[in-house]
């Protein structure tokens, strides 16, 4: 049980956080491009990482400084993404930790590190630390829609989204600000999304809710199956909402696992919906598998098929793609059980077409959200993916940019 | 050692095969849409055939066709799948089986069936049954080229190829025809290909070489990593060279294989190079690694990625895109043994980025055909990948059809 809350508010939502965004000058454009998000107090704190073998700066700084499961504020550039740039690059993103902590007055161990953009240039480290303290001077306690905003970079909408819920008898609030857009202009996708919340929840639960609500959303998408160098999660509980400290499972350790995935869930929506060059967004709802990883492996398959997406792009209710991308998950498919629907119409059941109603089918295939319904009839086991449809625009973004 | 003939002879190049392609009137553009090869005598034969579940009805008679190692014949027809057809697409995959039998006198049991194009429409058996007759009439000595063309579909170029070596003294010819593009419109990716040779070989090693050719060929391309429900690679070895059986490794086996993994590598390359929409033929060639699996790894996760693949559609050297690919490939990678060059150029080494001159590159970016080298540093091991880029054209070709 939560309650949603003012989402431009984001991560200021819950006491006790300040953020910003500030133009240090590091995007071209004269945009937004330093956020700096800030609790009064020192808070338990968990983060989830790219798997990239080439995984920026910023990502082994941050893991290691959230290795101990505190943290107390978050420091973010986009523009360059610090990734590729060898020794440099490290010390430049503890640097950015180190002056940051030293503005704020708190530890550079308790400051977590991110950064967007161009691959293979090193952070301009004056405008950074100009930066830094242009966010010092910047932070307040309704800074998230600013701090939203500065972590853009080939998004078209900010993201951000706010909820409260009552845990142990007192109301603990939630915010979250995200960014990712397929690829990030001009190199990468990188998807960076950072939670605040006053709830007071041990490191070691606050951890384990936070990577099994990533597994159910952020990892449930896929823009054009790339993965970046820098995607980053960050979650930081302060505890000044006063609950009890969850540090047990149970009724608390629910209700706090409940809204932060459906925070997760929200941003994964969005940033899947904000696919470079998107115009469709697909929930591609697989049943009846007999766990929930082959579930998730055949709405990937899909989700990724180029020709599924172009078809949807289309507006072509072209199931064979579907089915075909389905039979190459590699997860178990019998295709006398299996039966798919587009928009709630039958298409394909039983290893056999089904003819439908030209008319309604077309409407379906015109609307934006497509729902397409897969059910294998192997066994009880689901899973949800998002995606988008793959679109000209795609091609003209990723391919007209030259480095 | 073996020297490569007439293409356009392709599966009638070998002695004692005919071949034919014929208008049929399954292709409503009235183009040829079936083709008949035909050998003078029973020959050894194996196939290779898609592992998508949802495999097509021919997939399934000629799996059990050749399970016992012989064939004579093979017809194939263009415009229409037979995919998702349950009971009904079986028998009439039989039903092709034995009328081309009939009117060649062989046995049911050895006549190999494909068919390509749409999925989840029934063969119109009687055009079907009339074609079989047509090419009956059609066959002769000469007819690979017309059977080249009678099995394209999204194709825009025939892919033939002849070669010819010493095996036992005698000289063995080997001919073959391939069709595959990206996707077939407008459901689906065939890759067919059919290879003959008057070579005589146990079907048992016939079998292994092919098995293996096809992993250095077929399994080495990708044009969007879709899977067919209908691809298969198949080979006739009927003998009338005369030379001793190839029933063991040795020489004559090394040869028989040296010619059928080169005329596979070409085939494969055509039909990467023939990518729906492709502008550029990439050549993926992975270094350094442990062992193959992981060159293949790497190599596929970077033919395969939406990202790099527009890049060099904008003919743009974003090494960046390809080294993301590398590290999120999950064959192991070390940053910092890991360098990559575009046309000979290093663009990053050691984890870093390497400056290079403009204008050298351009010109190896402006090309149609580009190397990638990577080297992993990590072994001895390699892999050659081939794929193509990513354009509008692509988008265009899969996303305007409307089924």
């Amino acid at each position: 049980m939560f309650t949603e809350k003012d989402a431009a508010a984001g991560v200021t939502y819950p006491q006790g956080f300040q953020a910003c965004g500030v133009r240090a000058g590091l995007k071209k454009s004269g945009k937004l491009d330093m956020a700096m998000i800030a609790s009064d107090v020192r808070c338990s704190a968990a983060g989830t990482f790219t798997q990239n073998a080439v995984a920026a700066a910023p990502v082994w700084v941050s893991k290691d400084i959230l290795a101990d499961g505190h943290a107390q504020a978050v420091i973010v550039n986009s523009g360059c993404a610090n990734a590729c740039t060898g020794e440099q690059g490290m010390k430049d993103a503890r640097r950015m930790a180190a002056v940051t902590a030293e503005k704020l007055g708190c530890s550079a161990d308790d400051v977590v590190v991110a950064s967007t953009g161009v691959i293979g240039a090193l952070l301009d480290m004056e405008k950074i630390e100009n930066g830094i303290e242009m966010c010092r001077q910047a932070l307040y306690y309704d800074g998230g829609a600013a701090a939203s905003r500065a972590i853009l970079t080939t998004d078209t909408v900010t993201k951000s989204a706010a909820a409260e819920a009552e845990i142990g008898g007192k109301t603990v609030r939630f915010g979250v600000i995200a960014k990712g857009s397929g690829m990030i202009r001009p190199n990468m996708a990188t998807m960076l999304c950072f939670i605040t919340t006053d709830a007071a929840i041990a490191p070691e639960l606050l951890n384990e809710a936070l990577h099994t609500a990533v597994s159910y959303s952020f990892n449930m998408i896929s823009v054009d199956g790339d993965m970046s160098t820098n995607d980053m999660c960050v979650c930081l509980a302060n505890g000044m909402a006063g609950n009890a400290e969850i540090t047990e499972k149970g009724a608390d350790y629910d209700t706090f696992y409940e809204v932060l995935l459906h925070l997760c869930q929200e941003m994964a929506k969005k940033i899947a919906a904000d696919g470079e060059g998107a115009t469709k967004f697909l929930t591609i709802h697989v049943t009846g598998t007999k766990t929930f990883a082959d579930a998730k492996q055949v709405g990937m398959s899909v989700a990724r098929s180029p020709l599924a997406k172009t078809a949807f792009f289309g507006e072509d209710p072209n199931w064979g793609r579907v089915v075909a991308a389905v039979g190459y998950s590699e997860a178990p498919m019998v295709p006398k059980k299996t039966s798919v629907a587009f928009g709630g119409i039958p298409v394909y059941e039983k290893g056999l077409p089904v003819p439908f109603d030209e008319e309604a089918m077309k409407k379906i295939m015109k609307a934006h959200d497509i729902v397409i319904d897969i059910h294998m009839g192997l066994g009880d086991e689901e899973a949800t993916v998002w995606t988008c449809d793959f679109s000209y625009d795609y091609v003209k973004i990723n391919g007209e940019y030259h480095t």
